[in-house]
């Protein structure tokens, strides 16, 4: 177990309570009101702002922005495009996540050109979606990983996330039954969560968030840290309120995700994680 | 009592949740969580993606589309006609809710051309809107039926929904506190939900993408079962959710139709469903 | 205590009750369903649209109209002139939530924009944002008031208040600790609410669509009544939801605000209210 790590991750949590980073969100109409409820639940302040005549101005009062391309339009591309560049500028962190990518020529070219035009500090996807950005054929069926992915050994799913690390110079996030995160040095395995959280729509874009709420408070250098703390929490908040709500009913499963992730603290934080730094 | 189509509609059930279908919405920016949550909760797979460079490709890997007009705009509608013409070329299976049809020109233009262009295979809406689209004056307020509407005799209901069918050749599947779907030839009443189900937005949206769940998982010929298996799953969702948790008021209300989707069985179908195949 | 007005309160609650007037929102996507069910917990009907070729039509046939600027973009700001343009001209309330005004230019333009062309029954925002509109200097961090602003006396923010309502002809409504509602002549405060209200996205919407449900039902001369019946509203949902769920979580808390919102009456209001007239 990565007690340090984890003591690391408290601390990181404190300080995200203690300076509300505001995060800046260019991201789906799907999720999003969940999106803005996961980062007050964790201490942080959300902004949703999307016309390209305001993002950077916006990104500019941020400590971190999330680009999410669940349901993405030409227009907002753009303005993701904008916002991620003054983010550059700026030395705030990126985090992004190529929803579903893989299942469409627009998404694909979106990542790519997100890919090349800013430099992502955080990349959260699952199996498929990292594959993609590695560059493998990657099925994709909706916006859970596909059966083949799930299979695929952790061993492989390291392999992925350290060669995503690399190329991009960023920290990769694959998260799924193991998480595997990596900057391309360190590697951690996170084993929380549930499978039932791929029963309520939006899981992968609130851990995105989450990873963008811990970015916005963490110093540079460190995001390895906040891309695992927030995977940590998006694990554990689904665990959690599973345990508390999942015999309910998905409607009160999902409640419950934001209800935990609102009391996530030290305590449960070195109690539950499992995670281990290979 | 109709204990075969109860029957047959167990087995889709079932169906629909071995096989999990993707089911592509182009919908409305108000109810769209509460639509992808619902079509989780009994079993299949929501995408939303409306971007036209992409509706088609995502269409393509798609069981069924789900058009809703909830909150259309120009950008849009041009997407719900090449992704409708795209599931029509391929045979995939096609919901369309006309959302407050009869309130604006530009709503009941676009159901017009919707119509025009696209081969529907289930139409689904409150008396208000199905009358708007049998071509008779419906008084339209807001997103519910209007007064005058409830009031209309269930006999009335039922030839404007044969009218409507045969003259798409399409499954008409009018809501209210009697539902009445029909094919042109066959017709069923369901007496299930509860008149609360009003106090709640999107509980119609959901409607439609329970449809569309079932749909993506029925078979050529089986539309009819597939809109009467989502009338039904949503009328046992809101009646059972109320039942549970009506008294606590509307936010839990809303939670517990998730819960309830999530939990729906054949033997609540069996015990609970009050269908009769007139 | 003002006992008369809490008891005008009440009647034009039961009058919302009755008549359920339809409450057109431009409004933005984070928060959208929120407003929709507040709307429908207390009691009125929502209707959201926001094409440039349907907002005259769909406003034509509604009691009041809400406009709030937390995700604006130029094709809906375009819309939200012309809806308020049309209502104007038809004598139909208008509510204004310049939701993060001071952020950006955009925001500012377009708030300007708005105050310019439309004549605004009640405009609702927290200190920050309401300091902005009165051309003070305001700090904004991302949509909840700056602490600078938290701090600032209540004598000051009526002086604000005040001066706004004068200066733009209209009920200005600034929500915080202490609530202040003045119509340049008239002033009250509300302690009712509580401070976690800001963990949950999207009170401040929910309170200016629940003043918009309350003009829907008002007569003319009545926005000062109608503006502090919703904020009054939305402090004691806030405030008893807190008590009821907020232990359990920012999930269940923020439940819990539809519920008890869905629960209000005349009850409530005469045994909870804490509303000075001054």
């Amino acid at each position: 177990m990565a007690l340090e790590l984890i003591h690391e991750i408290s601390q990181l949590l404190e300080k995200v309570r203690a300076t509300k980073p505001l995060v800046h969100h260019i991201t789906n109409y799907v999720t999003v009101n969940d999106c803005a409820n996961i980062v007050l639940a964790i201490g942080a302040s959300p902004i949703m702002a999307d016309d390209i005549d305001e993002v950077e101005s916006i990104t500019a009062i941020s400590q971190a922005i999330v680009l999410n391309i669940g349901t993405l339009n030409k227009r907002t591309v753009e303005s993701m495009i904008a916002a991620g560049k003054k983010a550059n500028q700026l030395g705030i962190p990126v985090a992004f996540d190529p929803v579903v990518a893989g299942a469409s020529r627009l998404r694909n070219e979106t990542t790519e050109k997100i890919l090349q035009e800013i430099s992502i500090d955080v990349l959260r996807g699952n199996m498929s979606e990292i594959r993609f950005v590695a560059g493998l054929k990657a099925e994709t069926k909706g916006v859970e990983a596909s059966e083949d992915d799930q299979k695929i050994a952790v061993k492989e799913g390291r392999f992925v996330a350290e060669k995503v690390a690399l190329a991009l110079n960023c920290v990769a996030a694959v998260t799924g039954a193991t998480d595997i995160i990596s900057d391309g040095k360190r590697v951690c395995y996170i084993r929380n969560g549930t499978e039932h959280m791929s029963n309520v729509t939006g899981t992968g874009c609130m851990c995105s968030s989450l990873v963008g709420a811990f970015l916005g408070a963490a110093k540079p250098g460190q995001a390895f840290m906040a891309a695992t703390a927030g995977v940590l929490v998006s694990g554990l908040s689904g665990e959690l309120a599973h345990e508390r709500a999942g015999h309910l009913g998905y409607g009160s499963f999902h409640r419950a995700i934001i209800d935990v992730a609102s009391k996530i603290d030290a305590t449960i934080l070195r109690e539950r994680a499992i995670i281990d730094e290979v």
